[in-house]
């Protein structure tokens, strides 16, 4: 061999070898793990020869109560324990392995997603919905990660900001959806487990939604930025946060309207104007949308953590009748309501709907299956998406 | 307790339910690991009480060869295996646990980089470099991840793009750096591996790097987009890419320029123009600085994968001498070369300084301990955007 030709396999030999004995950079494993069969049935492997049991969890999985069920899988000659699905439903779906009890990524799988402070892997099946939260040949729009400042909150804070294909070609101006998070959740968790990029792609690409902005903020007051990017450092995420549903993010929301307003070509009026959040977003949106009566057009509560009788003392949760009815009286496009029929919200948010039934506030509602989960979230999005700005 | 009170208990508690019995979205553990001590040794934990041996796999550990060396860790009564560093010096380090001989993540570390087809966590050691890639109280760029056409490639290609802070609200032009993978990486490697978002916010915040916008696209030819962030789903990565060091990406470079260009305020001349590549990366820097001879004022070749008599045919790699010679001609500002003492590559890169020495041709020399890593990539990047556009 030559010269060249040697090198180029020392290339290659060596970052093999890193992984195999040295430096576990790279996986050189040939399992494939998911595997997705043409019957939409999906195949796990795992390499495990030592282990007593392996166990895979997913949230496809039936279980005694809300969540994910667990199954164990089967373990072949070579040391391989492996598992297949019944044929699944097209979605995104999310999945551990359990090796000995210890809870474990599928290492042939880089495809992970961090919730709060777990991380779990992830598959698509296609087909369907999995179709709206996968990457296809359409025109893709841009997310940029980029710092406002909140005088309100007197802090400089992180922002995920998703702008449609074709929008820094164009002079035109777009109307903005500002998606909110919940609890223990921060700016990443839309772009992430909500597949909004994703999204908002495909549903402007095949016209079901018009283009628009996606502003994706964070609603933890307390914070500058999602766990790692803030100089608070590599910390421990923990869900139990101050200053999450007491007002003081709500009065702080102008800030980040502002900015936007200031800094993108919008549409700077209630027309063009949504407002959006699951869980404690949803609390949000409503209060917000409520406290500044006459600047969204859109609002959308996805299984919203509505608190009857609000207990926290702040501005924003006073005249809460009064509010609403201005917010009534002011007019809107779309009042949209998503929850599951297993959510441990569903009676709260049942009790919210007679309130705006008895002053025959309109609201648009869809009730899912399922509860409290980023499946019912991802599918909300794709149609309040649909239906908003129009 | 009222109602109010009971519904927000139910928001926590329901949530805290998943975690432990059912999702496993949430992470309960009260376990801290990697906990950075004081006298900066670090103390890892993991909860495994059936296992009967538990290794950690880190790139601080001596090893027999290059790449990471494992040590056993020990079990406490309560079925928590642990092991304290030394005191490390400040860096970014990576690392792995081994249960039993299976690969696991650290399960309490949400910190975890892709590094081609393994995921790995990390952590930083502060009081020395690792506090340039750490997130510090300075002003903070955008990062944005953006589509461009490539006519040569007929291919719309994802690429990464590090602007300054400021830079939206200013009328300047910025120099431009354009930043290159190895083999196996993509659009995402600089910005996670190399932690360049933060490197260059705090060199900028201290006034040792000139504000400059950083672009970092994908040097695999055959690729529209990392690993998931195309229409090929979420595959396996995979190291053996075709098209990859055989002129196509070189030749194409100028379609990235051109949408730089005419997309963002950059200074469009070779003074405000750099290339650097880590690897692959170092090989391309090599081949399209010389190939375009009076493009760019400032090379950067990071252990670049140097090959002597280039044997694959492409108009790139003809006539050798005559272009480096041309580019030597046509004058340079920064001709930056960095490598590892233990580096496979490192007489590949001493011939190739030997070569420049006979004709005269200068550059800046930077010869580092260990290999072929990204702890020398880190250095290199931190060492290089302090000495160019200056």
């Amino acid at each position: 061999m030559n010269k060249p030709t040697v090198l180029l396999i020392l290339l290659f030999t060596t970052i093999s070898y890193y992984a195999v004995a040295q430096q576990s950079l790279w996986n050189n494993s040939q399992l494939v793990s998911p595997q997705i069969n043409n019957d939409n049935s999906v195949t796990f492997r795992v390499e495990a020869p030592g282990a007593r049991e392996v166990k895979i969890i997913g949230d496809w999985l039936p279980s005694a109560g809300q969540g994910s069920g667990s199954v164990t899988m089967k373990l072949d000659e070579k040391g391989i324990w492996s598992y297949t699905t019944t044929p699944l439903a097209s979605d995104l779906y999310s999945y551990l392995f359990v090796i000995d009890g210890i809870k474990t990524n599928d290492p042939n799988n880089v495809y992970q997603i961090r919730d709060v402070a777990s991380i779990f892997n992830v598959f698509i099946v296609k087909g369907g919905k999995g179709d709206l939260y996968s990457v296809n040949d359409v025109p893709h729009g841009t997310v940029s990660r980029r710092w406002y400042n909140s005088p309100s909150l007197s802090k400089e804070r992180r922002i995920t900001i998703y702008t449609p294909a074709g929008y820094e070609n164009s002079k035109e101006k777009f109307p903005v959806l500002y998606l909110l998070h919940g609890m223990g959740g921060d700016e990443e968790a839309w772009i992430a487990l909500g597949r909004t990029a994703q999204i908002l792609d495909n549903l402007i690409a095949q016209g079901k939604a018009r283009p628009m902005i996606v502003v994706m903020s964070n609603g933890n007051a307390s914070q500058q930025a999602a766990p790692g990017e803030a100089s608070t450092g590599m910390h421990k995420p923990n869900m139990m946060l101050p200053n999450t549903m007491d007002g003081t993010f709500e009065t702080s929301f102008p800030d980040i309207i502002s900015f936007v307003e200031q800094n993108y070509r919008v549409i700077s009026e209630k027309k063009g104007r949504a407002i959006a959040g699951l869980s404690m977003g949803g609390f949000h949106s409503l209060h917000i949308s409520r406290f500044y009566p006459n600047t969204f057009d859109h609002v959308g509560l996805f299984s919203a953590a509505i608190m009857p009788d609000q207990q926290v003392k702040s501005k924003v949760y006073d005249k809460f009748d009064e509010t609403l009815s201005q917010q009534q009286k002011n007019g809107y496009k779309i009042y949209w309501i998503g929850i599951g029929k297993t959510d441990f919200l569903y009676q709260a948010n049942a009790d919210f709907r007679k309130k705006l039934d008895s002053i025959g506030m309109k609201y648009t509602y869809l009730e899912t299956e399922g509860g409290h989960t980023w499946t019912n979230w991802r599918t909300y999005l794709s149609e309040f998406s649909q239906l908003i700005f129009k």
